[in-house]
């Protein structure tokens, strides 16, 4: 079988989240934090797209046309479905689409992407997918060819990347996100990555960025990003942009600005830049839906003529997923009825969010012995643990890392499931984990994670 | 970028549709018979199934608890809808799920293959995926390890076999169907085409065989599944089983039979097996829901950990899709209010099929210079055309095959878009090309069909 497939490593889905299975099978309670899957821990779907999606897919004479539809559904969730009904066409949500996905919704998204950055967007350049994992997927099995070519990855980075690189055979080179300077990446370290990478006779294809980070939590400033693409430009390397937190943004003094526009108010005419978003983050967190989108911006057309076969090859994603993108970037207006519900859901997840971040990461801050940077956007904290020596001689003698003999023990004791940091990547010598905040109860484990962490200094001590 | 995406073909949406789609934009009126895309060309959504799905996808409150809601659904249907809404839990349909898909969904999949087949199914070997085309891709992705890799396809074949084994850097080694045998295919040229493969250095890794027959519509005797599975267990070859036509089955004297019953029947203990199915097809024609599943039979344990490694770095198949798999194995029973519409949509869509079936082979054999074997089962017919040496010549100069010559002029002269038969493979000499019967204006294309062969015949005497 594949050597590629078997060296491949997703820890998210790792092993510290099979025993938290097998321990949830024998009844211990779990709190699950290992995943960015907000519906799993509470978080209801927002009505309105509900609604929409339900009478899209009806049956019109048992939806939209039917004589009691308006004791059931408010009459704005009507009128927007029989417009989708019309963009969609007489096909219906049954039939495969376009290759690239539904026209009227690749138009919806490159009008929120010309709202967002003031820059065009063209619809022949967006492709709708099945989750923004399917959209990297495709762009790196275009853009690897052989066993030297590499893409640079955050160190830390969200580990579908370096699965991805590992299972198409390429080759995955770091760059250091600086802990100390909330998680930004200087020139000089991407400058020393790629010389050490070529000395290495490798081809450096792509460079991956994610903003706001997945698992760092930070927002990238204007600066930050131009750093990125400035390097990228100069080196004809193709920027991988992952946006899907896009909407994530909780500190006062961040905003999310893509890479883009970065790209563009740079004046960058070279850049090639794939930028990917998601209807699984956000504050909808649909990501049973498996709805996404990337667009393609200066990439060469032959390549672009590639993908879009890539894509015709797996017919099409998902057409509730396309739709609920279309949503995601069309909500409902103001003057809609739906509105007020609309705006105090949205208020409910989005405070929510915002609070559990703060107060995460102050609590994990206040325990001896564990440090955490501000989680400024995404759904993470990231912090650093700080264990003994004997921990880290008991886990080398385990065979195992240091932080996973720590997840390992906090499951056991609290039955919290964190992924261990070596999942994602980290700085030599540091010891941590990354936790969500989805979870209500996310506060409450604050507690937890004192005691164990007290607790296993102790064992190793 | 990636060579192997540059060879990659993939003819169900290449050259003859890409012209299709220009000449419908500038007004011509096409006819669409290229692809087995029910609910584009007119069919209905089966109303039972969407309503289901609907009420699955509405928060509670407006859904299945909203007060009204029996003035808009069945009663049936919100029971059935409740039962789902306990299967999935209180993660909805918004969620991640299990790797493989929902447990419960699985099980009612084990259910449906047990009924079918007689013999044991285990929700464990079940994966749910985004329709058949994600599953084969995710096999294919785990089995060739390198470019000795091969795999062995039916000439004809779907090319999504020789588009994703072109694409993840294997090999194809084509086994002839008999045309004259009903697309049979004999131990013989199974043992001979390995023999060769094996003399080139090829590893043969799998075998894909497709029943009923796409594009050939034949539907496998016991006894042609026989040869196929006693071959593939003698060699140590994996069987890959796309069965996804499986209810598609017109002939009168035809039955569909699994590969999995043959050679449970036939006792083959080695035999490793992998068998696919869809929601795209069948009555139901969901292409655009994306729903499908796998089942392992046999797999080694640490392949199959190893593919189940694979679909978490996938995340999970779309929700509705893995719906809408459930609701095809376990439809409404007879007792049910809504059974007696399901029924009836059900047959209409059925004898239509059977019906173009028949008469556009019958109408096709009509024609002096086309022979068809009739479609037995699936949605194609697959005539042979002569050809006039000026033809095969013409073909030559212009640096395109015969069919590809005869496809495009049949497109602007009746705008019908079919494709060419060379895009599935055939034998050296054949011209030919595949049609679906799924327009309901397919008899009407008959005398297109004849009209144009006369020209045809004409133009390069």
């Amino acid at each position: 079988m594949s050597q590629s497939l078997r060296r491949m490593q997703y820890a998210v889905r790792g092993e510290v989240v099979m025993k938290a299975d097998q321990l949830a099978a024998q009844g211990k309670e779990i709190l699950y934090t290992n995943i960015g899957n907000p519906h799993q821990v509470g978080q209801s779907p927002i009505t309105y797209y509900r609604q929409v999606l339900a009478l899209c897919d009806l049956p019109a004479e048992c939806g939209v046309d039917h004589p009691n539809v308006y004791d059931m559904f408010p009459k704005d969730v009507v009128a927007r479905a029989r417009e989708y009904r019309k963009d969609i066409g007489p096909s219906g949500t049954g039939a495969y689409t376009h290759s690239q996905g539904i026209l009227a919704f690749r138009q919806h998204i490159a009008e929120y992407i010309q709202n967002r950055d003031g820059y065009k967007s063209y619809p022949g350049n967006i492709f709708l997918t099945n989750g923004a994992s399917t959209a990297i997927n495709m762009v790196l099995q275009g853009l690897l060819a052989s066993n030297n070519d590499a893409v640079m990855i955050p160190i830390p980075q969200y580990p579908i990347y370096s699965a991805l690189i590992s299972k198409l055979g390429g080759r995955q080179v770091g760059y250091e996100l600086d802990e100390d300077l909330n998680w930004a990446v200087s020139r000089e370290e991407l400058e020393s990555k790629l010389e050490t990478a070529k000395s290495n006779g490798l081809d450096v294809r792509a460079l991956a960025m994610i903003n706001p980070g997945n698992p760092s939590g930070n927002v990238m400033t204007h600066c930050d990003i131009q750093t990125l693409t400035e390097f990228c430009d100069t080196h004809g390397i193709v920027l991988l942009a992952d946006e899907v937190y896009q909407t994530n943004v909780y500190a006062e003094n961040s905003e999310f600005v893509s890479a883009k526009k970065v790209a563009l108010d740079c004046n960058l005419k070279n850049l090639q830049l794939v930028s990917f978003h998601s209807t699984s983050k956000g504050l909808i967190g649909e990501c049973g839906r498996r709805g996404g989108y990337m667009e393609l911006h200066h990439i060469d057309p032959y390549v672009q003529s590639q993908l879009y076969k890539l894509a015709s090859a797996e017919l099409c994603s998902g057409v509730v997923g396309q739709l609920m993108t279309s949503l995601m970037v069309k909500p409902p207006k103001k003057e809609d009825a739906s509105y007020k519900l609309f705006k105090q859901e949205n208020d409910n997840i989005y405070n929510g969010l915002k609070e559990r971040a703060e107060k995460l990461v102050h609590g994990l801050n206040q325990i001896p012995g564990i440090t955490c940077v501000p989680a400024e956007g995404a759904m993470y904290a990231f912090p650093t643990v700080q264990v003994t020596p004997k921990a880290i001689e008991a886990a080398k003698e385990q065979g195992t890392t240091p932080d996973n003999l720590y997840a390992l023990s906090l499951l056991e004791m609290t039955g919290i499931c964190v992924v261990p940091a070596s999942g994602f990547g980290q700085k030599k010598g540091r010891v941590g984990f990354r936790t969500t905040f989805l979870h209500p109860e996310t506060l409450k484990a604050i507690d937890l994670f004192a005691k164990h962490h007290e607790q296993f200094t102790k064992d190793y001590s």
